[in-house]
């Protein structure tokens, strides 16, 4: 049973294999993720991780560990306040805000956090139903 | 130039193989995606594209077709309103709704249809950012 105000956190690292990966399964061919001679000239100076993909950390632990099994996502807002690199260490953050237990939904705070800088990479939130979960 | 009222439409399509291959990408091997069996006993009956792979054509076209190149994610918001299964034609719907030339920001309203159906399956909104487009 999850209840407001419970938290959780998963450590993620994206590779670019990864990268090429998801460019091949959605399409995604901007260069600024692909290519390190176009991404030098951006403000990025480097390739940085899909933004879908460097979130799909929040669809993974959603569906897999918390709140897990079941879980039907509902809806995800997402800021990206910073560019993520590929080979880097960062911490997805949840922190449940609000949980109607007739409806069997929740409402959980989700970040992806820079381990080495503590910066604040993606800010979101996401609504989920789970018929198990949500008590 | 892209100006408020602007329109753009994206024909998509997802496969099990796009499935799997986010699945791997990202880690999200929920089996609501992958398992029959499992999907067979969900209100779905059968296995749902990722929200996150059937919204990642949001960036696909952002990045590489409207605005194209040079864009910057800001933000985006999504909501899941019905599944999306693979094998079925959708067409990704896009509607310029605001434009700050100053800042160089965009805000496009955009949509997944079933094409059969004519069901809104995700409803959106993003903020882009770039340079050459938003002037």
């Amino acid at each position: 049973m999850i209840k407001t105000g419970d938290k959780y956190q998963h450590k993620t690292r994206y590779t670019q294999e990864d990268v090429i990966g998801f460019a091949k399964v959605s399409g995604d061919c901007n260069p600024i993720h692909l290519d390190p001679e176009f991404a030098a000239k951006t403000p990025f100076a480097r390739p940085i991780v899909h933004g879908f993909l460097s979130a799909s950390v929040f669809s993974k632990v959603f569906g897999m560990l918390f709140p897990g099994n079941g879980t039907i996502y509902l809806s995800q807002e997402m800021k990206f306040l910073a560019p993520v690199f590929t080979d880097r260490d960062y911490t997805a953050v949840f922190e449940v805000t609000e949980v109607n237990r007739e409806k069997h939904k929740g409402i959980i705070k989700c970040s992806l956090v820079d381990d080495l800088t503590g910066k604040e990479c993606i800010s979101g939130t996401a609504v989920l139903k789970n018929n198990e979960q949500f008590v």
